[in-house]
């Protein structure tokens, strides 16, 4: 199956304890996108980027087979840029910038190639271009997976819960998941979400792992526990464009086969946060992923007789 | 096996936005081997009351096959009471008040009936109370177990870090590994705790599961998660009184067996949660622990193939 993406490409400048970068490459859809890549699954981005955008990167998309015919270049514009500093911790984070740029004016726009995606993964964005991404879509993709963030719900409620509501999956994390339903508890949180309107509830809990509702059932995995985090800038982006990505390989959308999906995601994750950007994604091997995915598997795996 | 548990036998009164109590039944001890009586071993507290506790809790205790020879009666004294009250996202407490009274000068005494046990599990009490418990033991038993908490870095340090050297197995919650350590990795933090002593190395990280680590090896669970934890009181307490009540049925203690006894544990400390005090895991049958460590296995279980 394809994957039709939508999120920022972006420059971002990244400070944690171990160092500091310029301007990198960045953006929800190009962590998405290359994390599809690694799993074989033909993607396609709709974004913007400005003037500024180094042809290398855009080389870089379409060597990895990533369609970017939706990638949108404003010539006399700035591409979106973010600055932050991680705490000690590596949980929270301080933004330093914030520069829109041409993300301000952003009308996505679908090439006639993506028309058929039958999955669309709204990455983390205004939840009016969400919106407006979906409309524009002649056929209803067969899965519609949001990612979203608190920022939004400040922001652009109405339309965040317009888009929550065309929804078949959402991630969230475990915060905006409680900001979001007003309950403390994540299975309440669950499921008022599910009265929202998407079927299947995604929990991101960061160093802690993540859970999924679904048909009346929960599923829960803990993240692989790491020695050191190094830049945790895109992890949850990552982690859903290995939870989109495997489903298009299977064709399947069953609470099982997102059980496994969710594995994916989170084995993606654990690369992403290893190097500064996508520096870690861009050079995965399929044989390590299959070992990450193993990890996980001895990580989690047990047998009891009581 | 036999279990030896060393820790409080005291009062509570809680206060949860679901209700509060009045002065009830708790103590490290009291957690430990009620979860131990579920699971059909035998055990003996080491421990002291005053004249105030009431006969029918020694009752309820003998009942249920729990040997009392070595908790110490000071019919003239009065039991160790705490008092707290939860805040709303029931993860943080205040204690209200501590009387520790009898505990003040208790010196532990060892049943004879009580020498031969396998397993030692040092329960939450002054590291050392725990120490001389551990030097009256006329033989080392096969396995040491120790539950401390951050109350004790601060109080008794050396005395901590002399017990936790002559100790197998260690639970602690992520926070007071951090403490202990001054590492925030949890990876890191446990491999020092490796250095300072036990070899094994449990993190509890309360609603999101806990962590072991041993032989070079890492086992991560998620908690059960909960539609409503109505207090929190003993639940870690409940989870190394499952943990060593299962190596105590196994007469195991390799990595594998630990992993399933933290399921063990895991699944009794989802008991506890569900009402005030011990009332639920007195009543928790064989075939409700079992239906619950099924529910663990729903939980967690994945199949992936990429």
């Amino acid at each position: 199956m394809k994957l039709l993406v939508v999120g920022s490409v972006a420059f971002d400048a990244i400070e944690t304890p171990f160092g500091k970068t310029d301007k990198i490459l960045g953006g929800a859809a190009t962590y998405i996108s290359l994390t599809s890549s690694i799993l074989n699954v033909e993607s396609g981005i709709v974004s913007v980027v400005g003037g500024d955008f180094p042809q290398k990167d855009l080389d870089m998309l379409t060597d990895r087979g990533i369609n970017i015919e939706g990638l949108e270049i404003v010539k006399d514009g700035k591409t979106f840029f973010w600055s932050g500093k991680y705490h000690n911790d590596l949980n929270s984070r301080d933004t330093l910038v914030t520069e829109v740029n041409v993300l301000e004016n952003f009308e996505p726009k679908i090439p006639e190639s993506m028309q058929d995606a039958e999955i669309l993964l709204l990455g983390n964005l205004h939840p009016g271009v969400q919106l407006s991404v979906l409309e524009k879509m002649e056929a209803r993709p067969k899965l519609v997976i949001l990612d979203t963030m608190n920022f939004w719900m400040d922001t652009a409620w109405d339309l965040l819960v317009k888009i929550i509501g065309k929804t078949d999956v959402i991630t969230i994390n475990d915060e905006e998941a409680r900001q979001l339903t007003g309950e403390y508890s994540l299975v309440k949180a669950a499921k008022k979400i599910h009265k929202m309107g998407p079927q299947f509830v995604i929990i991101k809990k960061g160093e802690h792992g993540a859970l999924l509702f679904g048909d009346d059932k929960i599923f829960a995995i803990p993240a692989l526990p790491l020695e050191e985090v190094f830049d945790p800038t895109g992890a949850g982006d990552t982690f859903a464009g290995g939870f989109a990505a495997y489903l298009a390989k299977k064709e399947n959308f069953s609470f099982e086969t997102m059980k496994s999906a969710l594995i994916v995601g989170s084995a993606m994750a654990s690369f992403a946060v290893e190097k500064f950007g996508t520096d870690r994604l861009q050079e995965v091997t399929q044989s390590e992923m299959t070992t990450r995915i193993q990890d996980f598997k001895e990580l989690t795996a047990f047998e009891v007789e009581v």
